[in-house]
């Protein structure tokens, strides 16, 4: 049977889960790939330190560019993470015409179409199943499957260290500051959070799928994002008691117009909607598209092994397809983005009314006359009331906060979801 | 752009929502596929009756042969359903040198790996992505991911119609024959609903799934299959007060050994469950594997509109597919069925305890003697008694209930079924 020889970028836990299953299970993915794949080279930060399994006859460089001149490598994994230097080792690989699999989220949304088309060029492939929500093939479906639908939106929950503090904040006494520790002390949050809290790697997965969903060429700057620091637990708590769970909501969708709205957002997730039950480090995607109707799919979304398990799968796709032809991406359109006058959302709001003789009625009233329904409005304690605004356009929503803002019936607003129903 | 002509056997729901969307959406799906897809005859019973859209320059006619044969014709669809004569008209078709895409689920189950091969043979390809819960591309999902895991299981709800069913005979004063009629109503079952209610549905689909997971030549004749007739609607209410749902719930496995065990049975669904809130006509399939963990894919799994968005899906993919070179099908191996004495499996079993003194204990205790732990024990109404029974050998199981058949302190038992929890 012929061999295949496979390089690799970075021995951290994706790297060395990959490893060990290329060494141990090589006669598996053989018989499923239609040729070996052999691993020959990996670059490593310390190439004297012991790694716990057998690399017999595998070359430990520590230079990474060292694996991409290999000549016995030409399938190139990349699993180091962040922008540089994997972008250019990535193109470097590319231009000598060796095929790149990643796992990087950073690079395939600030470069993937661009890689794409140098992977074309150089008769080469790109896959990156891995760089969304690990090990839900959530690529594969949006690239080989739907075909015949038009999509009209995603929804997902799609990073898990976010999820796993807005679980933990549901258990009273549970503080944001509380609930980041824990998520830290169990590995789920990073020392420095930023790139999770604040939404930054949602958004970069979300640009990834929505080039995908509906081909176009989006970057991150056309992501509304908002992170979940200034999430306050008294919502979290008020929320979960009304039968509402808080996750950072991924969402995309098109307009019959075209035009493309894109938003990370931490959001009230209603009782009877799919995305209401993915606690904790649990990943789901919710595609709607116009034949299918509604397509959800869910499971791990991170960690060593569900990562590893889509790098493998993409690396077995490699070998299987190393002679098929080589097809230009279909070029992607550059989107018009929906404005706020048109994009249709729900809210929560929970704000302290002031002493004022009907405050409550006057603030629900101030609401119906900035042209915003009310679909619930729920006593907390002392003067505290959440307000469940109905389905409007972003602009009026915005503008019915600045209202409540100045009425002497509002002593404070204290916090403001998105909301989404079944 | 190149043209590929589309041939159509069948013009009921699904070929009619085909028709439409190949006649409708060309432009789009030509863009997606690389070339257009273009319909060019179609197999109807009556030639003369008026369809609701427009069929321009479509060759429609009453023998489907006719379509098999028609030089104009590179890919045949069938959507005819039933053994005969479809199996003939897709065998005709492959021999022809024509790519088939089929929505069959019983003639996949029955003949798939045979007619692959005589795909492989003519140099043409075999897609069937619509014989699997419509909608949902588990198929794709199977073939072209986790290819770097062992899959150990799959567990899914692969049938709508016996699952309204279900869900209806939650709903207290519902019988089974008024569920059934309802479903019958709502156009969710046939007029002769055995297809569905007996579980042959189920095993087809589960037989086919089984086939792509695991790599092994089974044929429905290796499923455990036990239908919902005689499902007590006073399980499904005394179920539904403890939390759980009863599903036909269709379950395959690969023991460490390789030996495979498949089953088509109802299930009580404890609450923790991914399947308990899968109500309706709703599809879903979990997938466990040593990397990824578990994976579902879950949505609308019958109806035209979701059958029709797999067919074309195959089609465009067909279409795109059209130069690849032809793969022999990787060899399936033969089985061996795992035992009843290695098979592990949780029950629920719902009795009437007779007037002996102490009858609650002694039957409790018989169990315990038999090897058969017991989970729980629940007082219904009058001398009725639910015994959660835990996890053991589907023969200890059988066992015991044959005991408990002979106890003096059993008057009678009601009813039983396998049971999961989360």
């Amino acid at each position: 049977m012929e061999t295949v020889g496979i390089g690799l970028l970075g021995l951290g836990t994706v790297g060395s889960a990959v490893a060990r299953r290329l060494m141990e299970q090589w006669e598996l993915l053989a018989e499923r790939a239609g040729a070996t794949p052999a691993l020959r080279c990996v670059a490593v930060r310390d190439v004297s330190r012991s790694r716990g399994f057998d690399l017999k006859n595998v070359r430990l460089v520590g230079d990474p560019q060292a694996v991409v001149s290999d000549p016995a490598v030409s399938i190139v994994v990349e699993a180091m993470g962040g922008i540089d230097p994997a972008t250019g080792l990535i193109e470097a690989s590319l231009r000598a015409g060796k095929t790149v699999v990643t796992a990087n989220k950073a690079v395939i949304a600030a470069s993937g179409p661009r890689l794409s088309a140098l992977a074309a060029e150089h008769h080469a492939h790109l896959y990156f199943e891995a760089s969304v929500s690990a090990g839900l093939p959530i690529v594969a479906l949006l690239q080989g499957s739907l075909l015949g639908d038009r999509i009209t939106a995603l929804d997902g929950v799609i990073n898990g260290t976010t999820n796993v503090i807005l679980t933990q904040m549901r258990t009273p006494g549970v503080s944001y500051a509380d609930a980041l520790a824990d998520a830290q002390r169990r590995g789920f949050a990073e020392a420095d959070p930023s790139l999770d809290v604040d939404g930054w790697d949602a958004v970069s997965k979300l640009v990834i799928l929505s080039r995908l969903a509906f081909g176009v060429n989006v970057t991150s700057d056309a992501v509304d994002r908002r992170g979940i620091r200034d999430v306050a637990v008294a919502d979290v708590g008020a929320l979960a008691q009304l039968g509402y769970r808080v996750r950072l909501l991924a969402h995309a969708e098109r307009a019959a117009s075209g035009a493309i709205h894109l938003r990370v957002r931490p959001t009230a997730v209603g009782p009877g909607h799919l995305l209401h039950a993915i606690d904790d480090a649990d990943n789901a995607v919710i595609i709607s598209s116009d034949l299918a109707g509604t397509v959800m799919l869910s499971g791990v979304g991170a960690g060593g092994g569900s990562t590893a398990s889509a790098v493998v799968s993409d690396v077995v796709t490699a070998v299987r397809e190393r002679a098929a032809p080589m097809t230009q991406p279909a070029p992607l359109t550059t989107p018009t983005l929906l404005g706020d006058e048109d994009l249709e959302v729900a809210g929560y709001v929970r704000l302290r009314l002031s002493a004022e003789a009907d405050a409550r009625a006057l603030v629900l009233q101030a609401l119906e006359d900035r042209g915003l329904a009310v679909d619930a409005a729920v006593d907390l304690t002392g003067l505290e009331l959440a307000v469940f605004t109905g389905v409007g356009p972003r602009a009026v929503h915005d503008r019915a906060l600045e209202t409540l803002d100045t009425l002497t019936s509002v002593d404070e607003i204290l916090g403001d979801l998105d909301r989404v129903e079944a």
